[in-house]
């Protein structure tokens, strides 16, 4: 499973997305600031600084929860699992008073016609209005309902490791019935709203809508699927060379050596072996990333360190004047997604990528690719194939598997799908819209775990997000800098990573996603750099007629 | 550097002992019980459960807070080490906010008399008087005086680490002046006391006073001196075959399997490579150990593992029930090191041991052992030898470095011993009991880190009265079971670790340290066990007369 960094403490199991509780009572709107210590904080600056401080708190909180997490995913053993559990519960909870506290939200209150004096770009003005949305967004959520929604998803998820390998929706009917309640009971948080899926949506995606996204994914699929049927009428590409004996050693130090390669900063961070990988961070000068490894296929490891080095080089690329504030981390998860996505696909399974770095793979496992030609390997790489499952789904036909979630999600919280005709309406869709349908839903819709773990909806919109993303920001990089596709053919990342460093890393949350991508890029989100893209790779790959 | 599971977040750094701060108010004795989200807890029942449940809150932080110091010893990057000194500070803080808590103290008080009509036996009555005493210690510290030793903990180790290598005792002298001002203040906090050293004895021996210790330590130190200088006018044990070229991983791995077989568990545990070894615990389901390897030197690895698995062994011997309270963890300094002492020297330094296990040992490092017997290798890991290093001491001469420290500590608190006179000091008392002095301050008066990290007093004697312990337990243990030395030739220690748990480890914290000895071995502590072992052992070994 491919994870954001912001969804730090995940291991297998989904972090309860960024829904937080809210006290008995509303903060009061207070004229007179908060105090500390009996001190009133008259001055603006006094009161700046008591915000920083206690945000600090936080901040420590939350990054002493996600080592907790790292290491139940990388070194505890098993039988630390349930005092682990508490554990973090402990600290979250610790962490979440402190999110919602009265005296925090006087403080941010005291400070919000201040920020308007400010210049808008200031690392201040940002930290007032991030913190002021996080806050109001913390308190509108019931502490009751936070509970209910971990004592059910810790159940769901339980009956889900036992029901997909037994192929069984039945049993996860009932779980999956009040996760939606639960979903909409969370939006009616934010009410009034257009679409029910917004608030789920603006968690994780500032300034998306439910109308948003699906003008975009309409203007995807229609060009998608087309695509995916012209290269469904050709034979495979032969990814053979890719099965064998790989040593797992030989493996994470290649993966990591590319990893460092690329901008990676190993004083800063370091790569472990878990079940899923992931990528998290516990400040600027520590972010880790894991992977896992398959010694008869090469792709696993390379691919997903790869990939969790995207989302760890925006992390590390924050400016650290930053760290331990609300805006220390990635903007949104479509750009986070962005990050992990242009590093692993539109570099690293780029030709002029392995130009440099195959003879290098060759030494290294020479009884495998000593008589492999470089567009071979390149082929193997990019094989496309109409696939049952997400996570192992090749760049074309992911974003199928995305949009398939999305609308279900969408109909299912607005009523029009019940759970017990998920099965159905999943094989449908496979079928329509990849030309196969899974035999039973264990490769069906019980394969992915964020609908299992007490979460559903807008949990998958930034995988294509940042799919679409990761090509405008390429592009604008290029435009900017002609050189760079000749310089990832000398093995040549410092322009690249330098240009998302000044453009994305360094701003952390500073600016809205949509300002973000408008700034860097010199426009809002579009879709057209992605299709030529796609466009261009693929219709090279599988000699596709150019009105495809 | 030998650490006990209590110290469990140092990494090379010691922690700050138990010293916590209190309130700016004392809580008042509440008749009326405390409350809990607006109900009175009226029932003994309803308070029990409220303050365990507060007390699990501080025992999680703890754990979380042990979790982040394991990490940092590990595997964090360097670039990760501001953040994680200030994460950890900032858990401390809440545990100690938690710890002092005016409504916790309030319950406690409250629930005192309750205890009294319980069984004295009874897990109950011992967490109200284990929680009463804690508190009562913890509220007597200011928090100002835990933010200055603090402060100045962390500024006195920074000098220290480079002051040692340059062997500038000078630059020490106003640190180690203001440390022991620090130590004295911490004393009067718990005025009045018969001897400045009694409060920091408590700390960490609950039940020695410094009388106490001088009359063994007087004892302890006719018997030694006279053995050591019979052993000094002998030829030295040749411990050549322990010097060469052992990989790493084959030490590791062997070490692991000892420790596993003396009854370490696994699933539980593991074992990590960090600069010093240490023990730590995060739940009675996660009890880790870490070593040091030189692949030039057999013995650090092997028997540092043994070591802390002894220190581990206990901890994850406490009875399941008392996890997570103030009773889930092993009662004392001199306790806790008599088990890792017991593991370590009586049994790991045994010749039983080694006929199980040496032919294990040639088999993995033939080019080593394959030509050596039994009886050299015995020799060999039991070597004494008058030495600078307390830290590399063999079980013999140990104890007078742990005396020497001990009686200047005294004489520093005392005024008896001016700062800039510890370098004579410490020479001409090594000249007496050792027969040895260092050329310099760095293998002098400056190798340890105890004095040098904000504290002075009370670190040292658990040291000798674990050695003492370690065999007046031994004895018990045989005793009871007069087939253990015999077992243990064969590579069976399950009635020793089945006997130690059910009589020491299992009861954690629930007697003082004095109750349970008595418990265990029918008698108060006693020296006589002691003596007996090392005159049988080194008397063998070194052939001394019988009177020595």
């Amino acid at each position: 499973m491919k994870k954001t960094a912001r969804s730090r403490t995940r291991s297998a199991k989904p972090a309860k997305k960024s829904r937080k509780a809210k006290p008995r009572m509303r903060p009061l709107k207070a004229k007179a600031p908060s105090v500390k210590g009996g001190r009133n904080l008259h001055s603006v600056q006094d009161r700046l600084h008591e915000l920083k401080r206690r945000l600090l708190v936080i901040s420590d909180l939350g990054s002493a929860g996600a080592v907790l997490g790292w290491d139940e995913a990388t070194y505890m053993p098993k039988g630390g699992a349930v005092a682990r559990g508490r554990q973090s519960a402990t600290l979250s909870r610790i962490r979440h008073e402190r999110s919602v506290d009265l005296g925090l939200g006087a403080l941010i209150d005291s400070l919000v016609p201040h920020a308007k004096s400010l210049p808008p770009d200031s690392d201040d003005a940002a930290l007032i209005r991030v913190a002021h949305r996080d806050y109001q967004k913390a308190i509108k959520v019931p502490a009751e309902w936070v509970e209910r929604v971990s004592r059910h998803g810790s159940a769901s998820y339980d009956a889900w490791i036992r029901a997909r390998p037994a192929n069984d929706f039945a049993t996860m009917r009932p779980f999956l019935e009040k996760t939606i309640e639960l979903s909409r009971e969370y939006a009616g948080f934010f009410a009034p709203y257009d679409r029910i899926l917004d608030p789920l949506i603006d968690d994780s995606d500032e300034g998306m809508t439910t109308a948003s996204i699906q003008k975009l994914f309409k203007e995807l699929r229609r060009e998608l699927v087309p695509i995916v049927r012209a290269i469904a009428d050709q034979p495979l590409a032969d990814d053979g060379c890719l099965r064998g004996a790989f040593g797992e050693n030989a493996q994470l130090s290649f993966s990591l050596d590319v990893a460092s390669r690329l901008g990676y900063d190993l004083d800063r961070g370091r790569l472990d072996k878990t079940h899923h990988p992931f990528c998290t961070k516990f400040g600027g000068g520590d972010v880790r990333i894991t992977t896992r490894v398959r010694e008869d296929d090469l792709g696993d490891a390379l691919f997903s360190t790869v990939h969790e080095a995207g989302h760890a080089m925006y992390e590390q690329g924050v400016s650290r004047a930053l760290d331990g504030t609300p805006l220390g981390s990635g903007v949104s998860a479509g750009v986070h997604e962005s990050q992990s996505r242009l590093w692993e696909n539109v570099v690293g399974r780029g030709r002029a990528f392995w130009e440099h770095f195959f003879p290098a793979l060759q030494r290294l496992f020479p009884d495998q690719f000593s008589g492999v030609a470089l567009d071979t390997f390149y082929r193997a790489i990019n094989k496309v194939e109409r696939s049952l499952i997400r996570t192992d789904a090749d760049e074309v036909t992911y974003n199928l598997h995305v949009m398939l979630r999305f609308d279900l999600e969408l109909d299912l919280l607005e009523g029009r799908l019940a759970v017990k005709d998920i099965p159905d309406a999943w094989r449908a869709r496979m079928k329509s819209d990849l030309g196969v349908a899974p035999p039973d839903d264990r490769d069906g819709c019980l394969q992915d775990v964020h609908w299992y773990g007490g979460g559903l909806g807008g949990g998958f919109q930034g995988y294509t997000l940042g799919n679409i993303l990761s090509a405008q920001f390429y592009a604008a990089a290029t435009k900017a800098n002609p050189a760079i596709p000749s310089e990832l053919a000398a093995g040549e990342f410092r322009t690249l990573h330098g240009w998302l460093t000044d453009n994305l890393y360094r701003h952390g949350r500073k600016f809205t996603p949509n300002n973000l991508i408008e700034r860097a890029t010199g426009e809002p989100m579009t879709m057209r750099p992605y299709l030529a893209y796609l466009r261009n790779k693929y219709g090279e790959l599988y000699r596709l007629p150019a009105a495809a």
